[in-house]
């Protein structure tokens, strides 16, 4: 090997001039907000305080050692895969669909991705324009998502009164402003994230009436459905057949979201040249999932009847400690509506909004960094989710918990009775602590 | 659960509404051309004829056995992980560059990719708006992503007699006509696909000035770098440091394009914003690379010194058979270039051009179908790859043969003299047959 070349090292002046022709040429992507909450958490950290972890979005529990074993099984397929996916986990996760969400999976409408967020990046982009509506507050990606791509960003914002919960009248109201020529998008996403509710029956069957009137195509993120507290997830894709499309992943009720593993269900009404674009923009971007995570998920989808006990701890688990931070907040005059999926609370301060004005304090980021610097419970602003600056509201991720430790505790008790209090109290005690930290905060201002 | 909902169930009308709203609103994306030559190629199989799969870019050889190990033990790792690369890794992928391409890699910029040809796609993505020179030829997925991310694609039209490769006058040319305005980036990609070829070190240095001259930023493919037959790479990092992105990842020199895992190098001039613009617009998408198989990849990269013997043995194999590719197929006319790196050749009929056209072949994509129809090799077209439509020229894959078993039968034979013709025709029979049947087709014209 030549080790002595003699080279044209540039000058100073010539890698200034370098840089300065690049960098003046860059689109800007704003830092999420988590970052913020990360540097404050980490300096308090550092002087010795206990923060508590509520703003990181992250399943607490392990993968099921049975999905274990089968990523080891699978670590030495190392071929490239089909764009879409393994033909075995087209199947299964189709049979997942129909076993679960009793809609009609066709393997080949089965898109296979490197997690769910940049399946709908994939989804956006196939559309020259479009005008996005994404509820407010909602997941922090969605709008970004929206705005690189280039389409309008159209925000719904819902109201603690109805339960942060899209409406038919606002939907159509904002439907029959929309530019005819322009496809219409619905970005719905429950159990949700950041509020933890979900929509029942009657709900979702108003909201189609809505929907199919406008022709809108519906992203359905439904990644927390098996992790509705009661198991009682109701798919978007049994209302509106036609204009669904079903985005689910390994991340959430399989603990795996370091795997990077989502799924779409694509309507058969896209099966064609939509599917057809999708799969082109795949195949020059990201090209398929790493084929070992999806040997590994053929067996996650294909035995979910044999995990269902340690799906059905998960949402015991959940929804207790969910329930009893709940209680804890609003004794402080806090609200929030009861979690009934996934691992989030959204907290308004509104009852307490006087008080926080006499402390300086009218916008959710200032409400944030106030508390985490009080408290040490570190909670997401509401306007990362897209809520106005000024409401007074926040994400708690209420899972600063071991999750595997607990897990296995968890199954001396029978599922068919409630948790005791003080079970949580010990597995899930940094969870409890800081909710009473921040409601004895609430309290005293 | 709620199993007998009355649905809304949508008229055959509205469901044809729906669709025709959605499809006729969507971008067209391109299928590759190597979907038609799979296609011929099953028809093909299935009528019983022979396939030599010479199409397709994979190395044949697995990963090796330590590597294999690492992600076993990875294997219960599922957090998220940093979008920038878990620490380790960061380190280990900086440490191997200083050593093997000796570049001043600094941990802090380096950038971990599920693959790197989404991490092209975002590079791409933090410019406004830039003008990308692509030589012709070219790896096929380069244009389709400028084209996507709205950027102008400049082709620079190599020739056989330059050995495919940029010169010092044309990039000047190219450069001195484009608006000044607008950022400038060249791809360069050796050793090269579709072509095995390679740049020297005078030739690295002539580029390099005028580069230098118009501040054009480069993206240097150097995914191919350990397959150099010699060992002799020189990265491009080591002449223009300044304005060279080195992208590198674990497909080619350790056998795992389907555990989807690139790396970047970004120069110390783009550590600021543009690094923050590049992670910004990842962790909006991709978000991370599986964090077992990165656990997989600390191993790979921090063992590079025990795996010497693997590597050799990988470049031994292909060189030999390569240049026994070669040596067959230029006694028929065909005029190629002895590889001299990876797993390719560009073969080029120009020598047969009127003997084509008397059987009515004028272009490329009508010499590989013919090609394929009458000898069962899969060859992909010229045009893949951006040469004109009207050239002659092809890619051969030199690797349709079982690189597990020849990797270890390999070893009975020492690295300090040449493998017996005899062992690559008994291993990589199917290579050498393919490449018969093509010379002989060729001479029979």
């Amino acid at each position: 090997m030549s080790t002595n070349l003699t080279l044209n090292i540039p000058t100073k002046e010539e890698t200034q001039i370098f840089s300065d022709r690049i960098n003046s040429n860059i689109m800007k992507v704003k830092k999420s907000g988590t970052l913020l909450l990360n540097e404050i958490s980490k300096k308090l950290e550092a002087e010795g305080k206990r923060v508590y972890k509520f703003g990181f979005g992250q399943s607490p529990f392990p993968p099921h050692s049975s999905i274990i074993s089968a990523l080891k099984d699978g670590a030495d397929k190392s071929d490239y895969a089909n764009v879409q996916g393994i033909p075995d986990l087209l199947k299964a996760v189709a049979n997942f669909h129909k076993k679960i969400d009793k809609i009609d999976a066709d393997p080949k409408n089965i898109i296979i991705g490197p997690g769910s967020k940049i399946l709908f990046y994939s989804l956006f982009k196939v559309f020259e324009k479009a005008n996005v509506l994404i509820p407010s507050p909602a997941w922090v990606s969605y709008e970004p998502q929206v705005k690189l791509v280039g389409h309008n960003s159209i925000r719904l914002y819902t109201t603690f009164e109805n339960k942060w919960r899209v409406t038919p009248q606002m939907l159509d109201q904002e439907c029959s402003k929309l530019d005819k020529d322009i496809p219409i998008i619905l970005i719905m996403n429950y159990p949700g994230n950041p509020d933890g509710l979900t929509y029942n029956e009657s709900e979702l069957k108003d909201l189609t009436q809505v929907l199919r009137k406008h022709k809108v195509l519906v992203i359905s993120d439904e990644i927390y459905a098996l992790m509705h507290h009661k198991n009682e997830h109701l798919c978007f894709g049994r209302f509106y057949p036609e204009g669904s499309i079903i985005a689910n992943g390994l991340s959430k009720w399989c603990g795996a979201g370091g795997w990077r593993l989502g799924t779409l269900v694509l309507p058969e009404t896209l099966a064609g040249d939509f599917k057809d674009s999708l799969l082109g923009y795949a195949s020059e971007t990201y090209s398929c999932v790493a084929t070992p995570i999806q040997a590994a998920a053929v067996k996650a989808y294909d035995n979910i009847d044999n995990i269902s006990d340690y799906l059905a701890y998960q949402r015991k688990i959940l929804s207790t400690v969910g329930n009893m931070s709940v209680d804890i907040l609003r004794e402080s005059g806090i609200r929030v509506h009861a979690p009934e999926g996934g691992f989030y609370i959204y907290i308004d301060f509104e009852n307490l909004r006087e008080k926080l004005a006499k402390k300086g304090i009218t916008d959710s980021l200032a409400l944030c960094a106030k508390a985490l610097e009080e408290t040490g419970a570190a909670i997401l602003s509401g306007k990362s989710f897209g809520s106005k600056a000024e409401d007074l509201v926040a994400r708690l991720s209420y899972v600063d918990f071991d999750g595997a430790k607990t897990l296995e505790a968890a199954q001396k008790y029978s599922l068919n009775q409630e948790f005791p209090k003080e079970f949580i109290n010990e597995y899930c005690e940094k969870t409890i602590e800081g909710c009473q930290k921040l409601a004895d905060w609430a309290k005293s201002l």
